[in-house]
């Protein structure tokens, strides 16, 4: 959805400054998790995934497939499910 | 998945020191950007989604929800898909 949304925009933008949005959509979730009511804290939420998986797209990552393929119903670490890693 | 592998790690972490881990990685994929092969920018990418799944689950976010909610098959700016904003 956010290749079909966004991507023409993204890719003119480039990884650099798609990344650095991703940062300041980062920042702003945390000012939300100091200040903001659930309804704010939600949106920025929205906007930090959004531009996640814009910065994806522009580097061609498969953003789902990435991140099932090392989170996958286990610990990457222990290897456990629930995680039982002591440190 | 993240709630069942992580959730009783997470909740005692608490939400400032999950969110501090969410911006440590988010500098990390930065790092991969510039100097990381592919394979070590998807584990990236990964962490990156995980450590805000972990974070949504610490305050209780529906992150899936949040995201649907803003972005939802068109651009919640201009409304149209794909987005026409012109700033």
């Amino acid at each position: 959805m956010m290749h079909r949304l966004y991507f023409h925009r993204d890719s003119k933008r480039g990884s650099k400054g798609t990344y650095d949005w991703l940062v300041d959509e980062t920042r702003e979730l945390g000012e939300a998790l100091e200040n903001g009511n659930k309804e704010e804290l939600e949106k920025e939420f929205a906007d930090v995934i959004a531009w996640l998986a814009s910065l994806a797209n522009v580097v061609n990552v498969d953003l789902e497939k990435a991140a099932l393929s090392k989170y996958n119903d286990k610990c990457p670490k222990c290897k456990c499910s629930p995680c039982q890693c002591t440190f």
